[in-house]
């Protein structure tokens, strides 16, 4: 069962329609720094959440086939509505490990909630569907869930606006209904979301948990890689051969580069640009 | 010169990158009742305000050899970021009359100026392209032109808070800037924007013209097919052989037919989904 030291070496592939995704990133480089990552963003048909499980399911299998072809050992989704409409369908199709954002996410949340009302924020095609719902629900019926589309709270991330009159307007909006059904726990289910998570914090108050599926991605994606014995033998701090983080996009990389500069703990120097429908 | 009568009733093709290029279409039903329509909406890859000019180029390629199929006599890039970015390009290739919405749009407002001083709003992409502001100043050096990017209109729009304080605010600071400089005109320049058309002229005043580049579009897609003896000679209330107006989508066809509904003197009834890419 012991896989070779090629397969340990080997890259994570993590991807998501566009930025949000590296909030994942940052997590896997802070808890597992051993791994190296190749990460691809599909800035060319970015946004995903107002998108069908058709359109996902294909674009998703693009970015695998894609991936494959960088000899990655395990892949990550890091988008909530890919993880949501596309995970069943590639995860059958596939030879190594892969998971997504959604379940390390609702497990979590179902280990969280004291009161039994969980709720959860995300793209409208997360939210529709009901993934983070269904999940919760068959680990502990008990559980009621209130979900929400926000689909504003991206643009708004993508615009800069993080802590802005105008998003906590709109976040407030957003959130109202939930909160006055009395959930102790919500679920940031879009990977933008963390980036808007002090303003979330002030909105919802210090009662109630907001579970950050980006961090319980990384830790469950660590678990795997202990399980299957593909985790990195090498220190982090050893001499490599090549970049330990690689960047791809489909498109406009420059701007891809200095929103990932601003939030990841590492200066990306080269973003490379592929066209994901030849693939 | 003259055209033979199938010319003459084939439809013109209209396309945008979602549900915008609608308010094009419904000028263009509204203003040449004769004209079939094929009507294409990218929703599958919507926006395209935030993406590259190379990527716009492709995906317009994908749309007119579509259209093609469809056997359209002229095409009309009813969006403002792919007429920036991709007609010069794809009209050299093309053996129909193609037009934009960018030249009609600069047009009327170097007419509609007194005091040479013109706005342009738009999305990122739109904005980047300058192409409003070239137009009008080979037209008339002696105009200035000021431009804003106004990214968060479009997701206002399709998240239908139309007439919403949060949406008034952030037209207000976008707007903010370019109502400083004294403008006399202000280009709607996404095809979003004429949705939003009361609430930027409360904003605005009335002292300011709006220029909406549709509505002139669909004027100048007029000449051009009389200059080019294709109007179809048909009167609407005649028999037909077709309906007059066939609308196909990438993704999400019931959401678009929805908001289609919502601005169409016209309802539709059938919206057909084609995978674009195979194009």
């Amino acid at each position: 069962m012991g896989k070779n030291s090629r397969d340990q070496r080997a890259s994570v592939g993590v991807f998501d329609s566009g930025v949000g995704g590296l909030t994942v990133a940052r997590e896997i480089m802070r808890n597992l720094p051993n791994e190296h990552i190749v990460y691809f963003g599909d800035t060319a048909r970015v946004p995903y959440g107002s998108k069908s499980k058709d359109t996902i399911v294909r674009y998703s299998r693009q970015i695998i086939h894609f991936l494959r072809t960088q000899d990655v050992k395990a892949i990550v989704i890091a988008c909530n509505t890919a993880s949501a409409l596309a995970l069943d369908e590639v995860e059958r199709e596939l030879d190594i490990p892969i998971l997504g954002v959604i379940k390390p996410g609702a497990r979590v949340a179902v280990e969280a909630t004291r009161n039994h009302k969980i709720g959860v924020i995300g793209t409208e095609s997360t939210i529709n569907s009901h993934m983070y719902k269904r999940l919760i629900c068959e680990a502990d019926p008990s559980i009621t869930v209130y979900e929400k589309a926000c689909p504003l709270l991206c643009p708004l991330v993508e615009e800069g606006w993080l802590k802005d009159p105008v998003t906590e307007e709109v976040a407030k909006r957003y959130l109202d209904g939930l909160l006055g059904k009395g959930i102790d726990s919500l679920i940031l289910g879009c990977t933008h979301y963390p980036l808007l998570r002090s303003l979330i914090r002030e909105i919802a108050g210090d009662q109630i948990t907001l579970v950050n599926p980006a961090y319980e991605t990384a830790k469950e994606l660590g678990e795997l890689l202990e399980r299957e014995q593909l985790g990195n033998p090498d220190a982090p701090d050893e001499p490599r051969t090549a970049e330990p983080y690689r960047f791809f996009v489909s498109d406009m990389a420059d701007k891809f580069g200095s929103f990932a500069n601003s939030i990841l703990p590492y200066d990306i120097e080269t973003i490379q640009k592929i066209n994901i429908e030849d693939y």
